[in-house]
């Protein structure tokens, strides 16, 4: 049985935007630790702005400690380089998380949202809502790539039916 | 001008091999450091493989001190599950050059081959066998990846033509 309260990190990765959220599983539900977003700077090299994306992670997971990193299963690319360079993206993640030695994770967006709304095919604006309804946030989770890393980290939550 | 002596690194990175070779640049042409393969265990987890890349780049940059890395540009791959793949061990090496601090250069295998043999459709092992006239290697560079590595080092090295 998973041990109490445990904390989950969600990322949905991005070349130019990674979305971060951070919740914490508890008797009475599903409480936000933080989310966001993690935008380099476009003028970077590349290579330092993969950099950025790594070190803050790592940065996430000291603060929070979380015991599991769900991120997305990516199909969706225009075309071969921008699949490389997205995979460059999400191999900073998956590295200060192998660095870290935590868990990881992977949902396709689908699972994400029948596991949040319990439709697939739900709208963003309908996975919004549900978001910020479980997590009692006082607005929709903004942005976009933020409300889809929190999606990731309910929906491994929901998955793995923690008791608590 | 570029300092005397230039060590540069040459990376051929790949999601099941990666080949190494590093070279310095001396007033009587380039001499081999090291070369080889990082070969993560197939049975890792996904994001171990790409981080045993990143720890043992990250190791032979200690070792070294490389001015530079010189790193393949990335054109072939079967679809784009395997482009996004390749990204994340490409997306390893340069996190380990940034975290160090070393300028990255990018070539296309054309383009080394070009350097090295003169000649941008040159066979594999005309590659290998002018790589071993340079580098005064007793015997062919093996396996293939770790000669991909030492003919990006060398591109590197004779495209900007240090002056030593």
């Amino acid at each position: 049985m998973p041990k109490k309260n445990q904390i989950i990190i969600g990322i949905d990765p991005g070349t130019r935007i990674t979305g971060y959220g951070i919740i914490q599983v508890t008797s009475s539900g599903e409480i936000p630790l933080d989310f966001g977003c993690i935008r380099p700077p476009p003028t970077l090299p590349i290579a330092e702005r993969y950099l950025a994306i790594f070190e803050a992670i790592t940065h996430l997971i000291e603060k929070h400690q979380p015991d599991a990193l769900a991120v997305e299963t990516q199909f969706m690319y225009k075309n071969a380089q921008s699949a490389l360079k997205l995979g460059m993206a999400k191999g900073a993640v998956l590295l200060a998380a192998a660095k870290a030695k935590i868990p990881i994770f992977e949902y396709a967006p689908k699972k994400a949202k029948l596991a949040v709304v319990g439709n697939g095919a739900a709208s963003k604006e309908q996975l919004q809502k549900m978001i910020q309804l479980l997590l009692r946030l006082p607005q929709l989770p903004q942005p976009e790539d933020a409300a889809d890393a929190l999606a990731l980290a309910l929906c491994h939550a929901h998955t793995n039916k923690f008791t608590v």
